[in-house]
């Protein structure tokens, strides 16, 4: 499945953070800059991510701000 | 002003397209990837972004999607 | 590819209308409800999406509101 | 009140799931699909959710992603 | 129907400015600060919005930064 | 740094209350309306956040809901 958000970059997941509903998962791109995602712990059990995991970072154009 | 999103990168806009209530803007982070902003024309026009600008570019944790 | 997204449903586009920067695209899911999609036109192109095509609708569940 | 968003959907609790800070809602509307909601507790507590309730999912179109 | 999001302010449509896709809507709310949205221009038709309506500005609360 | 968010408002930190992996910031801005922040709680610690501080409550344009 192809994504329509133009923002898509392979990472490694370096670290999972589990809180009750939500969770943090840190993911080093191939390239320097590391990703923070806040995603639900659920999603992160569905997906059975852990650190290591080859995974994609996923972000639509419309939720990114620029300062100048 | 510190910003409470957790992803900041710095970049150099690459380019700005502008219709007519949204705008384009494609950043080249420092390291290789390319990040792409929809934000409003309005925006690009009270920051005056132009290809050239180093800019941050923004992104709160909550907006971001895992793909494994 | 999984996406940690929660909310993933399968559909029909059932159209596709293009402005300068956004696009709509309106998907019809396997039952009832149609789901209205606001992504940038250039991905409108990059996917080729057209009416007919089969699609995945992908909302992540902290863009949610709930009204009672 | 009529809601700007333009994707509302009418469905009934089926579960509400609360963290420290976030909850999880699921909703089952009236056709099949079964949507998730991570919003925040308080929210929950504010329009008293529970299994039972009668309640609209609203999504905001911007918030969409199509995979294809 | 009550809304989860946590931040519903009492306003008045000062402008409307619509685009192809989408549109812009100031509102003035009842205290000072103006809060502009940017939806669909079909949303804006939906509802009729106009100069001089009264409206409530919804926010859900994830979606807020805060800069220090 | 100046921001592409339309909506930037100056106010006064009145509560920040911490879960796990989220954190709720209450913001009463110079003029009544308070506003509700749902951020990470590692921001909230980043930016050392405390009831007291000034800050700014930024809101991207396409993230606001109209209700009429």
């Amino acid at each position: 499945m192809e994504i329509s958000a133009r923002n898509q970059f392979r990472g490694r997941v370096t670290a999972v953070r589990k809180g009750n509903i939500m969770a943090e998962v840190e993911v080093q791109l191939d390239v320097p800059p590391t990703v923070l995602a806040a995603i639900t712990k659920s999603s992160v059990e569905r997906l059975a991510l852990a650190e290591g995991d080859e995974v994609t970072v996923i972000i639509k154009s419309t939720e990114v701000l620029i300062g100048k």
